[in-house]
């Protein structure tokens, strides 16, 4: 598997010369964003595309680690063929039209075609596989039209294309790095087991990211789950929940998706935690830059009081204890704090504090004995809050003392600041409950890991 | 209540020459931002400020229909002496340290003045009044940090300032209209009810969004909140709901949060939306610039399976219809439609779909009988996808025919479509829960409207 993840040379079989088709766009991004191993463009209508020699089948080069095709269904089984008389192992197929249109007669060929010849497909029916390392990168959408992110610990296993799309480039957006993201869509051959089994002991994967509609099999990867979870923790968005959701699952990719009550079963046992939807995926995958935290006892900041309010609803609804400052660390920060200013957690600065008051607290909140996580509220459009309140913040997340979470509300000016600490690690949200959720998580993987220990 | 938001002069007292002290910037703001009415800077240490005459007190220049009072706390009595003896009526009170702070003895002093001498006063502890026909701004968040948004017809009710801020930046963010924005802090004399009391009539205002903490006169809020949410629909955020969430709403605005129980109650016999937090707030008012659908079901349009999964689950958890197309429906777009794309409902358009393939479904999913409102996925980074889907989803959408609700994930490319769209008035999502939450609300909206009318 890791040849598949790290292939020294490549070809792209379906290259059209029609910029907005799956191959080309394809083949323009892996020779234009710097992946360095040799590519191959097959097309047996043209001789040259993008200033590139075009060959007309997999006979025609010398043979590649990965073959990556994205020409429509009814070729592909002719197309593997000439791949395994080249002596090819490895096969990413982009193409759908297979079970998921119903397609039984072409489904079939081709499974007998990978159960015959022993080759590892991935797919059909995807976007296949990015790489941030190597820019090893089959995914079908321009360099334009979507970015990629940087280097980072973060893997991502999606049974869904666009869901991973979604990811990659809101990670870019934002500045967090990773590492692989792997759609697999019909998952004929490697499914979404391997891939588990694969990333539990990838040194480049911290924290893996699963988006499943169904698994093809439970016992296997309840197994799998469960010594994964035990060494990096994982993060599940299982879609198809509803019986109507689970038939548009069947159509999006030709696999019935199993009883939900099995899954959250699975789940349990394991400790993954389980995303509910997209919004909340996101951001928990956020809050994995942070520390684990000891305990659940949370400290808030804010200089705006509503903020400090929501997030207090929240903490308690989330059962995350908000404890009383303890009397040396009031006494600590007495001499600093204006008396109108009552100095009791959660911390409401108020709307005139400047960065220095901000700094005071962060540095006794940060040390306090009975304080295990931080979240810090700031409205950046406050007259006295300057760009000079981002070191502090980014210092106190580098120093992995204790885990912290930023919100930060409003608009371009706001944004830009949430922005660059995103990039620096930090995990920034818009909304107190965003946070609150994520703390909540982190901290549940803490508890896991503790009570596995023993 | 009319000249508090519609003053032809002004003045501002406490303008220091300092640009990070509040009534600088409020004053700055005024004579930046287009307000048309006189604007005067009461200061007794300078002569001028921003190259504009300072006046010594209230009593100094002619009456002005509104002093706004940028002063610390305990001078705030004496500023409204002077302006008393100049016969100013109308005041708003940015300063905090008042109740908020246990200042009890300087609270009494302040009430005493304003019952004795039946003044109109706003706040204090307050950001007071954002509006965006006249320019009236009291908002002390300076323009580069902040933007104003257009004038729309929403107006927004919050006992937060932080959070009418947070609101204010983002609906400009995202090119929504607002009409009038008022914080109204710890309301010793103008309150909640006021407020929506007023709004009630005012033609400036389509739909109303309130963030609480606490209410003065239950019994009168909830018969005011009946009587408007009747002519326009009202969207509540509710927050200080838990025991530690009360005490730090009554460190906030000084005002204990009533019991949360008592609220649920005169949210439910009012008919009013109430959204758990501020992401749902901010979604909610998005989806108000939509029609009222004529029933709950639900059509949902995609260029990505996953989307579709997701969305479906959503709709029904959150209890809308996810009807199958009519056969006339499913004839209309055969010829036009490939046949490796199932044609249902949800229409999962698959990857390569284009923009033809999409006006072909939303053009019938916008007339037909058995779908009552439209979600629409787009994965913008689709390379067959381009900005002319643009056009047909805005016209779709002001048509007026149904309500239509975007989803759009992904990073820059994709943000800046939805930012168009948003500027539109298309109400857009980068997650499907989002949208289905917000749908459902409008259709709870509209049925409450229904049966009111019988």
């Amino acid at each position: 598997m890791k040849r598949l993840f790290n292939p020294k040379s490549v070809a792209v079989v379906g290259v059209s010369t029609n910029s907005s088709k799956v191959g080309h766009v394809i083949f323009s991004n892996l020779i234009k964003n710097g992946y360095d191993g040799k590519v191959f463009a097959i097309n047996p209508k043209h001789k040259t595309i993008l200033g590139k020699e075009c060959y007309p089948s997999l006979r025609a080069i010398p043979k590649v680690d990965v073959a990556i095709i994205a020409v429509p269904a009814k070729f592909v089984p002719n197309v593997l063929l000439d791949g395994i008389k080249n002596n090819i192992k490895n096969y990413i197929i982009i193409s759908g039209g297979f079970g998921e249109s119903n397609n039984t007669e072409l489904t079939n060929k081709l499974m007998n075609i990978i159960n015959t010849y022993k080759i590892n497909v991935l797919g059909p029916n995807c976007i296949g596989i990015l790489n941030t390392k190597n820019k090893f990168d089959t995914v079908f959408f321009p360099l334009h039209k979507m970015d990629r992110p940087p280097f980072g610990k973060i893997s991502i296993i999606s049974q869904s294309g666009g869901i991973a799309t979604a990811i990659i480039d809101k990670a870019a957006n934002l500045g967090i790095g990773l590492s692989k993201v792997i759609s697999y869509g019909n998952a004929y051959n490697i499914n979404e087991t391997d891939l588990l089994n694969y990333l539990k002991n990838d040194d480049e994967t911290n924290v893996i990211v699963m988006y499943l509609e169904s698994v093809k099999d439970g016992r296997r990867f309840t197994k799998i789950l469960k010594e994964t979870n035990k060494k990096k923790p994982i993060i599940i968005l299982k879609a198809g929940k509803e019986t109507k959701g689970k038939e548009a699952a069947k159509t999006h990719t030709g696999s019935m998706s199993s009883d939900y009550i099995a899954f959250k079963a699975s789940f349990k046992t394991s400790g993954v935690l389980e995303a509910n939807n997209l919004t909340d995926l996101f951001n928990y995958i956020k809050i994995f830059s942070q520390p684990l935290p000891k305990g659940k006892n949370l400290g808030i900041i804010t200089n705006g009081g509503g903020l400090g309010v929501m997030a207090t609803d929240e903490a308690i609804k989330h059962k995350l204890n908000i404890p009383e400052l303890n009397k040396e660390d009031i006494d600590m920060l007495k001499p600093f704090i204006p008396s109108y200013v009552t100095i009791a957690n959660p911390f409401d600065l108020v709307a005139d504090a400047d960065v220095d008051r901000y700094k005071r607290a962060l540095d006794v909140f940060m040390n306090a004995k009975n304080i295990d996580m931080v979240l810090i509220n700031v409205l950046f459009q406050a007259p006295s809050i300057s760009e000079q309140l981002l070191n502090p913040i980014i210092e106190s997340s580098a120093n992995r003392n204790k885990p912290i979470a930023v919100v930060i509300p409003g608009g371009r000016w706001s944004e830009a600041f949430a922005t660059i600490l995103s990039m620096n690690n930090v995990p920034t949200y818009d909304s107190p409950e965003q946070a609150i959720k994520s703390l909540r998580k982190l901290y549940e993987y803490a508890r896991f890991k503790r009570l596995n220990k023993k």
